[in-house]
């Protein structure tokens, strides 16, 4: 909650909250604040009380912290930390960004598997290190190779006698620490994981994932996909004008140039336009409405393939697909529009011109709202990033181009 | 897995899988599966052999699959079931949809809070009737009502003499079962929790509702705004062409009206338009770059009224910011395009009006996507269903009025 509340104060209240509170300030609200908000904060503080709150925390939370920090203020804070508590905060931080390493829980209760059910709860009754809260227990060897985990909920049930290999589970689930999040949150949702062990190459294990920070991974994973496809970057709602403004340039900036090159399209049928006004009036519903139909096309792809719905195995029928809804579509607005227009400027040619433009065209927004994003994703690229670009671009430079030059073709005049 | 399998699949495989697969079908693959899926598998299996599938799950799966069933075969299948398995899935089908009484669970362990730690591991040792797994004991009263809830791991730390009540802790988070999922799985989130008691009218237990639901609750609704803000109604990736056109031909039917509203702005100014057909060529630009720039404040402010974080407390400032951003990025783009139109027509006049063109449509653009998404909300409808063909339509008419409006009175043709 005191999260909420420094999100919610003004800016400059907030450095003044947190001097107030001084010592009594609980770090551990700022897993939960903006990064924007929590690196304004974390600058103001003395790296002396970071270290000492960091080394309270649980290690994700530290970690989460610490990364945001510059290289220099990071090993003056890690500098002033325990040594067990400094090579575990290390390792995990020595692994790159977005990965299941960098978002793990280096604390973790782990048994022999000789043990019986009895050693291991007298074990945990005695044992004052253990982690703040957890839901299952691993099986190790003497190198921390992992063997197997044990749901707290089966040890309750077990007798004390029974020895804990055999109730152990096989951990197959368990989460390589290189994984990338999205690839490990999947796993969660697949297989309803409260957590997973996270092992090293070598089979070791280093640490846990937990569901709850599961959970905010697919938020943030849903929020960028959502803020990219709306083409805003990785904008915050603490950020400035400033922030803003520039998080939303880059991407005008590239619409203004496609803008240009349909302008330029318009542009080769000047003199058609001259003489047939009902053009212009006109060619903006060819442009829109394939635009409309290109971003459900794309929309519905976007998310298909960032939950692994679409693959190479059913690719071709959700093209298929798609080209027959750009089909079905095209008509019934080919002729709802044809009839509209016609009516409207008394004359059929009209109505028949842009009918058919409609129906190129949406078939065209079809077809690139579904490759588009395919191609972008199959060479690497996120295609909630750029594909709305691209297919603004086709359904604008393909509606303009039919409309315009069937236009000039069938009057003959150019 | 195999539900995996079964949305991989040709359509007509999977009934035949089914069939071949007869009594060792598990139905318990069908909660994995696309809703249209699901209800093409179940109306195929006899009532009997989903009844007695039905009585082996856990309740959540059970009611996940009974609530898209009609009437009829519901109350044939329940009718099957033994008395208190009925009656507890109809307590949860009696909640509306959506609420977290239709997700919860109505497996669960409670104890009184005068056991002992002792007692309570004794007691599941025992008992062959424990939910499959739980990560947290209730503690009740005789009449059900919830007294409290204990974490797992505190059990296995505490000494068995110790007395539940004890280290129960309250259950301030306990759910109320007319709560609608979104709202309980953002107090999961808030506070990291992974399993909550769900509570009746009378503060009685009534289920649990668990982290692997909601996390499922959490994709469902991301992905609901995320395909309705793209203009595609429920739609899924199982849908045929038929079924995928319907859901999306209401949004492009409201945008093929809200673009013939456009035409007729820009038919006001035919006479402008002919004898400088410059204006034909340049104002899809101001109208496209202020639909891009809507859409960016749309975005992020549907997000943020989805995750509570845009509040009546924080929208002025929220607003003075997008207008902020919308005068800013105007003054940038209408300068670049400005100049950019100006040199391409070679004419200093055009290069002004549609320079303050684009400031005036990227202000209201800024406006548009805020304002809309908020009043919407207030009004008690889904910002992310309907807000894009506003602003859209705001965008458009905007656009165009200003850009020809401007033209009409500089050039005084008309
Ligand atoms: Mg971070
Ligand atoms: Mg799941
Ligand atoms: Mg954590
Ligand atoms: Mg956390
Ligand atoms: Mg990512
Ligand atoms: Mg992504
Ligand atoms: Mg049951
Ligand atoms: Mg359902
Ligand atoms: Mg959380
Ligand atoms: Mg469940
Ligand atoms: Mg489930
Ligand atoms: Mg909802
Ligand atoms: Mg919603």
């Amino acid at each position: 909650e005191l999260g909420d509340l420094l999100e919610a104060i003004q800016p400059e209240q907030r450095l003044a909250l947190v001097s107030l509170l001084g010592k009594e300030f609980d770090l551990a609200a700022l897993t939960e604040v903006d990064e924007a908000i929590r690196l304004d904060i974390v600058e103001h503080l003395p790296n002396e009380q970071i270290a000492e709150a960091i080394g309270e925390m649980d290690s994700d939370d530290a970690v989460y912290i610490l990364e945001d920090l510059d290289q220099e203020d990071q090993e003056e804070i890690l500098a002033k930390l325990p040594f067990t508590e400094r090579v575990r905060l290390r390792r995990s931080l020595d692994y790159p960004e977005s990965t299941a390493g960098r978002r793990m829980q280096t604390e973790f209760v782990a048994v022999p598997p000789f043990w019986t059910v009895g050693q291991t709860i007298d074990y945990m009754r005695e044992d004052e290190d253990l982690p703040d809260s957890f839901s299952q227990i691993f099986v190790i060897d003497p190198t921390f190779k992992l063997l197997g985990a044990v749901d707290l909920d089966r040890v309750l049930r077990t007798k004390r006698s029974v020895k804990i290999d055999a109730i152990m589970r096989d951990t197959s689930h368990a989460i390589p620490a290189e994984m990338d999040q999205e690839e490990a949150a999947q796993l969660f949702e697949q297989y309803d994981l409260l957590s997973a062990a996270v092992v090293d190459d070598n089979g070791r294990l280093v640490g846990v994932l937990t569901i709850d920070d599961v959970v905010d991974v697919i938020q943030e994973e849903a929020e960028e996909d959502l803020l990219r496809l709306g083409g805003v970057g990785d904008e915050e709602l603490s950020d400035s004008v400033g922030g803003a403004s520039r998080s939303r340039i880059p991407w005008l900036f590239v619409n203004s140039v496609t803008a240009f090159l349909s302008a330029t399209v318009i542009g080769l049928f000047d003199a058609t336009i001259q003489q047939i006004v009902a053009l212009a009036i006109l060619m903006p519903i060819v442009a829109g409405m394939g635009g409309n139909a290109g971003a459900q096309t794309m929309t519905v792809t976007v998310r298909a393939l960032a939950t692994r719905a679409l693959d190479t195995h059913n690719a071709p029928r959700i093209i298929r697909r798609e080209a027959g809804v750009g089909l079905l579509n095209g008509l019934v607005f080919g002729a709802f529009i044809g009839v509209v227009a016609g009516l409207w400027f008394q004359n059929v040619h009209i109505g028949g011109i842009i009918a058919t433009a409609m129906l190129i065209n949406m078939i065209a927004a079809a077809l690139a709202g579904i490759l588009i994003p395919i191609v972008l994703d199959k060479s690497g690229a996120d295609p909630a990033v750029s594909s709305a670009v691209f297919v603004t671009a086709v359904t604008d430079v393909i509606g303009f181009f039919s409309f315009l030059g069937l236009a000039a073709w069938w009057f003959n005049v150019a």
